[in-house]
């Protein structure tokens, strides 16, 4: 099946099937895409939690409207921007740069000070809101990979991000949460997947110029 | 070639072939990817320009630092978020649901006054960071999508927002300009895409709850 049948497939998921779970294959690709995500300058300014701890996931739950993705789902994917994106994390991506290409930090140095540069001219609110930025890729690059593996998932922004970022101890990793996305399988009762998908009509929605 | 090795062969190519355009058939593809793409309550935000006109991309190369994927690329896609999200633009929302899946427009009730109670509830400022975050999944899709189709691409955000608006008549169109992805094929000059991708090791991006 090509991409646009299996985009055509995918629906925001409500009603879960709690039997289904991924497998450790299905899950590992999974994260494999969102790790393959791009961002800019490669920073990759946040972290991926991945819940399956049942009595965590009752109070993401209440903290979510109660809504039974939260608890249904295999695992809840949770898209936590990092808040403290400063020198030190800069420097530490340029090490990875220079470990994993096997060349000298000094041919990193312009594209060090490039990243440095703008991160100086951040304000902490601009970083956070770029670090949200990136995250919604990523968000989107597990969509679409989900989509292409078969696997069922719900992209929600309907929670209370202060209290996940509370119940998951968020504020102490530096961390905020900024999108998640219950992952799994639906059941048959998921009534919204069945209909057809609305979408504004490409003549609305692009612009040639 | 499965989605991993395809997410793994995707970079943000600097240079293009010039030579080398999408065919209509893949165009079409990637933008039908895109037409898909979730959004928060299905309203997608935004609107997609679809670049061709030398002289334009000639302008808008001058307002994103000289860099030549803005004219070497095949097309540039722009991402840009609707800046009038209004009861208008709702209505007109929910009457393409109830066209599309055949119902009647009373059934579609509370989820009309559920989005009307969130836009009633948000600032400008807010709307727009919201369908600028919905235009960044957008573009999570199409890379992704892009990847899977074999075609390349280059997200970028290294431009001049307000000018970008200005040359493409956006503020009138009640649009302003979220991200942008030329696209099309890479050239043998592209040096970056043949170095190994780094990325944030999966004990460190992951977290496991």
């Amino acid at each position: 099946m090509a991409i646009i049948e299996k985009l055509q497939w995918r629906a925001a998921i409500k009603s879960f099937d709690p039997a289904k779970k991924l497998s450790a294959k299905q899950l590992d690709d999974l994260l494999s895409a969102v790790q393959l995500s791009p961002s800019s300058a490669g920073l990759q300014p946040y972290k991926i939690l991945v819940v399956e701890n049942p009595e965590i996931r009752e109070k993401l739950r209440e903290a979510a409207h109660g809504q039974a993705q939260l608890t249904q789902s295999s695992q809840v994917i949770i898209f936590a921007a990092e808040t403290n994106i400063d020198e030190a994390y800069a420097k530490k991506y340029i090490d990875l740069i220079a470990k994993t290409r096997e060349i000298g930090r000094e041919h990193l140095y312009a594209f060090e000070q490039s990243i440095l540069n703008i991160l100086n001219n951040q304000t902490e609110e601009q970083k956070i809101s770029s670090a949200t930025k990136q995250a919604y890729i990523a968000l989107g690059v597990l969509l679409t990979a989900a989509a292409e593996l078969g696997i069922d998932a719900c992209p929600m922004e309907g929670f209370q991000a202060g209290k996940f970022d509370e119940i998951l101890g968020l504020k102490e990793l530096g961390l905020t949460t900024a999108v998640i996305a219950p992952v799994g399988f639906r059941s048959d009762e998921d009534i919204l997947s069945k209909m057809t998908k609305v979408r504004r009509p490409k003549e609305e929605l692009f612009v040639h110029v």
